[in-house]
């Protein structure tokens, strides 16, 4: 049975815009991995509810349910070990979940404050007041507050970028020579804001905007192809 | 012919207190490779000349000398690949850089802010003036100006620490389930704090400082037993 993966739509059903179900596609692809998508709006719990997440990703492969990013990595890496590796070894899964808890403690949450009004914008109708709600709680003020000097935030962005800047001055991915776990952990906020904002997030010699570019290339290019704008 | 290196001290020889030496000193033992320290001071800049650096770690293998903590740590893993792995992989190589460049772009700096007139107490009479001048140069301004409200700077350093507290809530190593490059990049600051200055840096039950106290203990305690203050 073909692996399906439940993955966050927005008002248009082609819309796919979360960075964490980016990560996931980046990694089936990286596997040869079979699988197709289902549109998932966020106020749905109940398709999903088998899992025992009220959030995407969720991956079914025949009788295994398995929600969260991470977990369903390393789901597949365990399920396919004759499929490329997404890890490179013990040390290469235990050096990814740094990048992980790096990417959702510091460029997702500067990256949210540059994009929350956008995604506002994109939302299913179903989703909008669900959305609106629960992330105006979790940031303490309204979202067009929350949003406000983008200048500024911009800046702050990019300044945060330092660490992964200095290592892709020096190699082409995140993982080195090939891309892996790693660089989809990363790339999977770069995506998300495509997908759903027209910000120009990166100066064109960035070597964060260069690493960027090749990863919209991998696998004929299906993170450029997908509904979004130019990055 | 026994490894050397080159080893940052201070007013007394053995208060060894460079992070970058002892990145170096712990992936020496990671590796079982016997090694003898030379004591060096800033200023000595003509003993490690043929270096091509101006600045400790240097280390010396045979008619090999090879400077930089990196470049050391890679020297190392290419030349006795049959001793246990510093970086368990390609990918666990490349993922090591951003772990070093996180330390050296985000805790280092943090840290700085909290320990450099305390370094100016330990070091020797002749890389006092040195060491304040360059110092004042890059931070552009006075260093006693430059440590003030250490309350607000101790918080900013532990919040910054996040990523890395989350990675050690779930795993007793940075590395993993065991020990490796990416541990001994992030405890290099710990360890130069630790010899440098009594201040408490972290909460008693921070994941960080439970794993800190578990990295005190490799090697029969080599960082425990150093000259120091307690952690």
């Amino acid at each position: 049975m073909t692996i399906q993966l439940y993955d966050l739509a927005g008002a248009e059903e082609d819309r796919r815009f979360s960075p964490y179900c980016w990560r996931v596609r980046l990694a089936l692809l990286h596997k040869c991995l079979p699988f197709e998508t289902i549109a998932w709006r966020m106020t749905d719990k109940q398709a999903i509810a088998k899992s025992g997440s009220e959030k995407v990703p969720v991956l079914t492969d025949g009788d295994h349910m398995v929600a969260d990013s991470s977990a369903i990595v390393a789901y597949l890496e365990q399920t396919y070990p004759d499929r490329p590796s997404l890890f490179g070894g013990p040390i290469g899964e235990a050096l990814g979940r740094f990048v992980v808890e790096w990417c959702d403690s510091v460029q997702l949450p500067a990256m949210f404050r540059l994009l929350a009004t956008d995604i506002v914008a994109h939302l299913a109708p179903t989703d909008v007041d669900y959305f609106t709600r629960t992330r105006e709680a979790r940031v303490g003020m309204k979202l067009e507050e929350f949003c406000a000097n983008p200048t500024l935030r911009l800046s702050e962005f990019q300044a945060s970028l330092t660490p992964m800047r200095r290592v892709l001055s020096k190699q082409p991915f995140v993982c080195g020579d090939a891309p892996a776990w790693g660089d989809y952990a990363f790339f999977g906020g770069f995506q998300w804001a495509r997908c759903i904002s027209p910000l120009k997030l990166l100066a064109e010699d960035d070597p964060v905007n260069l690493w960027r570019s090749r990863m919209f290339e991998l696998f004929d290019g299906a993170a450029a192809k997908a509904k979004g704008y130019a990055a």
